[in-house]
């Protein structure tokens, strides 16, 4: 065993028994707090951010015919001016020929130990990949440490758990013995090994350039496969860290750093194609926009393609114990990264009549003030829930979405500028609220990108329902909530939620329910529009690779 | 525990079992023998078989819209005129969607209880099948009763370990609780459900119309998708008692027959492409010729696609202790089903000056000649060994490259007619070897279906691992063969073909090379044109269905 298997093995075991029981575990602390990390960790993770501002980031990477990269912090509108890589895609392809041989060669553990090892460094850059993050995704301090930081990194450990059990599968040897009729027998050593597929090519989102950055590299590259990092042209800091400690790894290790490479580009001359086009991409895996997703997934069908989109994640009220407290749950999700999650809720589906409250009633009106209300209330230190907008497009969404609503029902809230005392240029925008009925199914059906939702009028609870869960099968559904305390209605709920190839979440209240935790909540479901991999499960990592075996007599 | 699963489940057990260890291992003996079978089910075996011909077979299913089929006996050259149900396919697929529900929601092992009680039901139906092959590919009685029964029932419960194992990955159940911040304190029951995808199409070949069909038919009922069995037009009855079986199955264990139907057509009015392009077509298995599986898994991209096709599998000989065991072994291969297996071999690469052979050494004549003399050694008995040809077409291939011969080298043994006691009309041709150069690759590089095989002169020993190893790679191979004296030269060979994607076989002799076991060897590596898919894998089963969960607080 590698000394970075010994030293990691017990992480990984552990991790493996998460998954298996899917109990609530973490193996990187998501608070940035220096009660956890210390006093220096903080201040030394700002000043090497702050460091790398303005600077030609060094990658040292093959194929370098220029520089590249436009980042602009959405917090001060101001660019970062650090300059990466511009690649010529055929010779970085040709280093990374070169690079594969002893990787595939390099035996299962050797690898997990390597990929352990990336990620336990990546929890030791936290800090700066929480200001990178921040700065480019535009997030805010805590969602840039947690989601795209150490809860991402949870979701790297857990898709080397089961790259773990998927290559465990297969055994190194075996003895087989048989006789073939009365003068035939054969007694054969057999040997198996894995084999890599190729390149694989992870393109990451610009709103969390890590959250399948950590799983797609430990999925591709414990099962024998170089990965090449696409980052969003506008999140390239983030993706860049990475690469530079899995290529550090590498080296230390005595592997070809080329093995982990990053293409970056910018908007007005983009990489990809050039990337999913060469024979050499085996494995693509995309989180982004359901169109370029789609588009991946129909287009490149001699790779293995995973995807992870969006869809138009709804919520079903049939009634409640506490409307406050059920408006809180949602309200925060409506603010949460400004809804610009994949996990944010977009449809809020409510019957015409009213809902149970506990003992009592409140109207659909009632409810729709509610769920403004708790919107305003989350909205008191919004610069830590809300973060900015990771686009200026977003602008134009809402003001397009708010001059439909005379036409479609009605503004139940208008959006409006946050104010941030540490950053008074930040592009943010409070949530936009629509009150709509099923007439502006159209409008609502479409997946928005950023901090607008709908206030759905239904016939009564199971027109809601019918209505959220036609949507999660045509329109596509990471995140799905039912409010009820009737339990034959959740259980019809869940049944129709599963049926149309969505999870569902229940009464969630008192916590963030935008939440996934991983070693427990399998992360979309494959079976809708938006994405068809889950993060993580067998089928994530068992394709992969691939068997070939000897036999001597 | 459903009683059919506590009936079966010591076998999947030791399925199970046997995969993770890879041992040897059978649970359906491949002799026809009456010392194993008692005397009556051989004869009652041929029997049913008899009755069926030129009946109308019975199969109740929905849609059908009149009779088709148009078998023919390859050992008679008569009609079978058993006609099969031909499908209106929608109305076949509307019953489908009224049957999934149920199925769907039925619990992983009560749909591993019932694949298991078909398989063991198709056991006691080896002999009906053994004659129904025999009948329609042409195979040889023992080939028909083993290939495409008792091995291929192997590779189905092969699947079905997997398909359990890969299930048993996803637990039913958790809790989770967690504190999020000060307050927020989240204690969560969660659900995950296993999904299936929609029909698993699977399209059967001719020559062994069950070695997919009972492996690909349990790979996807067991995770809960629908089946719809495709056989190829020339071998529908094999298929049609399979469907037979499990659709008699499901019904007693109170499940919708329907989960299970066939489609059968003529070549004249094909069907397959109506089912690939069906909405609710969500997985298709495809065995069969390279040119339609490649076109498959190009135009299928929104269904998983698993295939095996065929390459040009080759042998490369650098030296042998014993020229005649050799020549014998490789021989058998070339005679083995008339050449018609997927394993055959088909080019067998020799240096030009000769081999060394023990202590001593055979010019490249003389072991051309031993195989020729092998060859002819074979065919005392060629009934049992070689069977018939599937398909007319392969009478004018063999002419084609009888024709090729003077040009391109020379022939080294003509085909001709084999004399069948029992058949004397038989459609039968013993082996075409042709010698050539690595000159005439552009002929040797392509599939040929049937007993044509090339031994081709190489500069020396590492010239045609060079070249055998390129068209594995380049052209596809399922089984490659290296014959040597050297570990050198045989580690060498191994990671060669390896590194093509290919697995590979070392001095096999005195045993059946053309063997590949159940439980022990993974069939068709999926890296290189002769297939994506392997027989079985976790990668086999692991996508075929998906996971929703559910959390209620």
């Amino acid at each position: 065993m590698t000394a970075l298997m010994a030293r990691h093995r017990p992480t990984l075991y552990k991790a493996i028994d998460a998954c298996n029981k899917r109990y609530s575990w973490t193996a990187y602390p998501e608070s940035p707090s220096s009660k956890i990390w210390g006093a220096k960790p903080p201040v030394a993770g700002k000043e090497n951010f702050e460091a790398m501002l303005g600077s030609d980031y060094p990658l040292n990477q093959p194929g370098e015919v220029g520089r590249t990269g436009a980042e602009v912090s959405p917090y001060t509108g101001e660019p970062l001016d650090i300059t990466y890589p511009k690649t010529d895609i055929d010779t970085l392809y040709e280093a990374i020929a070169v690079a594969m041989p002893a990787w595939r060669d390099a035996n299962p553990e050797t690898r997990l130990g390597i990929c352990l090892e990336i990620l336990d460094r990546c929890a030791g850059q936290l800090f700066e990949n929480a200001h990178a993050t921040m700065h480019t995704s535009g997030q805010s301090y805590i969602m840039a440490f947690a989601g795209s930081g150490a809860n991402a990194l949870d979701r790297g450990l857990e898709a080397l758990a089961y790259a773990a059990k998927a290559m465990a599968d297969v055994p190194a040897t075996a003895q087989w013995e048989r006789q073939f009729g009365k003068s035939g027998a054969a007694r054969l050593d057999k040997k198996y090994r894995l084999m890599p597929r190729g390149v694989g090519v992870v393109i990451c989102c610009a709103t969390f350039p890590l959250w399948n950055g950590y799983p797609a590299l430990c999925a591709s590259l414990a099962t024998g496969n170089p990965v090449v990092l696409k980052p969003h042209p506008a999140a390239i800091l983030p993706v860049a860290l990475l690469t530079t400690v899995a290529r550090q790894v590498l080296e230390e290790e005595g592997f070809d750093p080329n093995l982990v490479s990053m293409v970056a580009d910018t908007r007005d001359a983009p990489a990809t194609m050039a990337l999913l086009e060469h024979p050499m991409t085996a494995i693509v895996d995309f989180t982004g926009s359901p169109a370029f997703g789609e588009w991946i997934e129909q287009h490149c069908s001699d790779k293995l393609v995973y995807t992870e989109t969006a869809g138009c994640n709804s919520v079903v009220i049939e009634s409640c114990e506490n409307l406050e407290a059920m408006a809180g749950a949602i309200a925060h999700s409506l603010c949460q990264a400004s809804a610009q999650m994949c996990t944010s809720v977009q449809n809020i589906h409510v019957p015409a009549g009213g809902i149970r409250v506990g003992d009592g009633h409140a109207s659909f009106d009632e409810v729709a003030a509610a769920l403004v209300a708790a919107v305003d209330k989350h909205l008191h230190n919004p610069q830590v829930l809300c973060g900015t907008l990771v686009d200026e497009a977003i602008l134009a969404t809402i003001e397009r979405y708010r001059g439909l609503a005379a036409d479609h029902g009605q503004l139940l809230r208008d959006s409006g500028p946050l104010d941030y005392a540490d950053f008074p240029g930040a592009r943010t925008a409070s949530p936009l609220m629509l009150e709509v009925t099923e007439a502006a199914r159209d409008i609502y059906r479409d997946e928005i990108f950023g901090p607008v939702s709908f206030v759905i009028k239904g016939a009564d609870a199971e027109a809601c329902l019918r209505d959220a869960t036609t949507n999660a099968r045509e329109r596509g559904a990471i995140t799905s909530h039912v409010y009820s305390l009737d339990e034959a209605f959740l259980d019809r709920a869940e049944m129709a939620y599963h049926n149309a190839g969505a999870s569902v979440a229940c009464n969630l209240i008192g916590m963030p329910i935008n939440f996934a935790a991983a070693y427990s909540d399998y992360h979309v479901s494959g079976l809708n529009p938006a994405g068809n991999a889950c993060l993580a499960d067998l089928a994530f990592v068992a394709s992969r690779f691939r068997i070939v075996q000897s036999k001597r007599m």
